[in-house]
């Protein structure tokens, strides 16, 4: 099976997700046309920010991922959906996050979200190295297994560091993370 | 005439419609950023799965439809947005389900907007094979005609269900029939 | 240039403006989750349907033209524009004469976007046969400019009809000069 | 790396900031039937036509200058993603110029979204002129560093007369600019 109208129909629906992000975030201010009424939207816009990031580093790992693939088969097709179920949460869980000015169980939610995209992308990539065998030049672009369960590691004690102490370490841990789990 | 352009469409037709129902489904918990702010949202992100799952389906089985097709001819585009245009009525037969928490008389619409899809995708199917001629890859690919049959029967028992006993055991039936379908 | 981008970001154009129709249009019944809430919906579900057949014929027509296209050049990107310029004003302009009841004012406006479509539509056809010299295989395949004459000058009189006499009879003109305008 | 997917990527992400500028900005309008409820719309409608011809020309311009290039790499990605932020900010800016009638800080604003679309895009091209070899083709297609300097050197006056002086001479600048800086 070809591989080409995997990356296009996932292109199409992050591309879809990252945009309407920043429909869905970014309400008009009320009350004023002046540099005041902007001021409150500062926690959405940085939110915003973030996932946008985060969305993108995605998006750059899931070009390079496929751009070493050869063929795919219909696991892979279920394994890559899975991933853009967990993607297509981001609008949601952001907007929380932005509206209730990053509190605790908002940031905590965001970071469970941001777990299970990663661990949704990891079957994604055993799924592929499966698919194209062990000697592959994907499994040798991938490497070792170590960075994913570091990834896993790091956004759960974000989750619970934002249960119990507090959101801003929690932000910094999955900022951390993030960039770094490609 | 080339595929690919009816695949693009069809591509980003179904990644905005999965990508729209979340975004319509998924509104703002009101009042509190605590996990109970989150609990009246369950019956929506029900609906939002399930609708995710069978349009993920739907994707699926369309690419693999399309990977065994060598050309499309005019009547394949016309079949082609019937079949888009009954996936596109999906988010607000989601959104009404979910927010009317399952009641029988939108459960009901739900399995007609289904079945509506099925009969498009069979018509679509029988265009397709048409167009290549009956000793094709697709028409050997695509089997039998016979579990087309029973999805719309299926679908069609499911619809009289909600409507006359319980739309509980309409739902089963529709998360049963629809992974089958292919 | 090669023509395949100019296609790709129609699509997307196209399939984002057919779907955001949907949205605009259907919203939530108000006060009950039985067959009678779904009622006043009736006149929104038709300009949706009416529409969805206009947008599918444009994307149909398009498909066909640029098919039949060896390369395109800067002239060509801006009547492309231009012509999705027009298409994007439908999501507008259908929910503007669903809400109103198919007032004559609204099926006026409706009307105007349609033949400014389909002024803009035949602007792009010239200026990709002008890219493609006379000869080309789209100046034989698109044929005679009569056509095109007789749409516009349908739409129009679609227009006058809608406000002075009755909105229907142009609805009726509109829904006959579409299929046949490819 | 293949550039087709950064392009479908970019293609899918204007596409929907093209669309979804239309649908903030044109509320339905509210009493009545008749053209004169249109009225009121048409800061809104004017704002919306700036910024469709503003995303077009970025669009014509990306497209031309993605024509030029062989191959793309890493820093692309991340240029090319840093220039669809700012693009992803244009239907908020707009919406809000529009609907306070050009007034000063918005269009202030509106002009510093342009000027780091621009700053953006220029970054783009010098990353892409690095991954190519200064020899390239494209190198030599975009030629001299001198109009992205005169852009963004206009952008910023628009935004310091619009906070001064008038926003209608801010806006000027801003259209005058525009179609010139590819």
């Amino acid at each position: 099976m070809h591989k080409g109208r995997v990356e296009a129909f996932s292109d199409a629906v992050i591309a879809i997700i990252i945009t309407i992000i920043m429909v869905l975030e970014l309400r008009m201010p009320e009350g004023g046309d002046d540099w005041q009424a902007l001021l409150p939207l500062y926690p959405i816009f940085l939110s915003y920010v973030l996932s946008f990031l985060y969305l993108g580093i995605y998006w750059n790992n899931h070009h390079h991922m496929f751009q070493a693939v050869g063929h795919v088969n219909g696991a892979v097709l279920w394994a890559n959906l899975h991933f853009l179920f967990w993607m297509s949460l981001t609008p949601f869980v952001t907007r929380w996050m932005g509206e209730n000015h990053f509190a605790p169980v908002p940031v905590a939610l965001y970071g469970i979200v941001l777990l299970c995209s990663a661990v949704a992308y990891y079957i994604l990539e055993r799924t592929l190295i499966a698919a194209q065998g062990d000697k592959s030049q994907l499994a040798m672009a991938v490497g070792a297994e170590i960075k994913g369960w570091i990834s896993t590691a790091c956004y759960s004690v974000g989750v619970l560091v934002a249960l119990v102490w507090t959101p801003w370490v929690a932000l910094a841990l999955y900022s951390f993370v993030t960039p770094s789990s490609g």
